[in-house]
């Protein structure tokens, strides 16, 4: 994550987190990092559906569609938060990337999908792209892999 | 944070986090418990300024006369993720819980103050109310210790 952070400092990039699956683990995964604060702005943990639609402007239509746990729903989260805080900040659309996840932590299946069933987007770099991960363990082990994919995934593109 | 959770669902309150300092640390601790999502609506992670006046309400005067590790911003960020959040999900603003977190994880003195300080606050149950901290140790730990706070303080109001 640090040479990540460094990398998005050197091209003149800042970060925001949307996070459902997750609940603030990526947010606070990246804070670890000091200095952290020059490149990340902060994040939306929206973990009701309703924070979802009216934080990140995810319709509510594709949340009817496919449920929360769905590729469009996290490409229109990680979409959703780059305009939200392009908004609060000033800053432009192009320089901000949006991470977002969502998926089922279990115990319980969600929405006919099985724990371990993960979304994860990248939007910014040009293009807003969703990845979809299975996943094994329990709800902790769920989400920190989460993490560590997105931060990879981020990693790759830049 | 367990029994805290079943505390909250058995009065029908709900929980939303402004985190500054723990940057989703606080929100990730809530939502590792099974369950959590009966209770746990999500927050905002205002790292940046500009996201703690956008999202949040809190005002450039407040942030500019004490900085933002201040008992007013830490209380203002509590007020405003409920208002906040009461808009989106259409819940009264007495039936949400607001808790924030500010602060200076270090290691650089922020604002003139050392790394450890930290404020949090519980807005609902009736009023607002900010509490100073003064922590030891690392950037993680700093952060751990004030999310066990807020918890402490959130279930002795309970």
């Amino acid at each position: 994550m640090t040479e990540v952070l460094a990398r998005l400092e050197a091209k003149g990039l800042k970060l925001a987190c949307a996070e459902s699956l997750t609940g603030g683990l990526l947010a606070s995964t990246i804070v670890d990092i000091p200095g952290a604060s020059r490149v990340f702005l902060g994040g939306v943990v929206a973990y009701d559906n309703a924070i979802k639609t009216g934080l990140l402007g995810v319709s509510g239509q594709a949340l009817a569609m496919g449920g929360a746990v769905d590729a469009a729903v996290a490409v229109a989260m990680a979409d959703g938060i780059r305009e939200s805080f392009s908004r609060s900040t000033g800053l432009s659309m192009q320089s901000i990337i949006g991470l977002s996840t969502t998926g089922v932590a279990g115990p319980e299946i969600q929405d006919g999908k099985p724990a371990g069933t993960v979304f994860i987007a990248i939007s910014g770099l040009g293009d807003s792209q969703a990845i979809q991960l299975a996943l094994r363990g329990g709800r902790q082990e769920i989400r920190r892999s989460t993490v560590q994919a997105v931060i990879e995934q981020l990693a790759d593109r830049l």
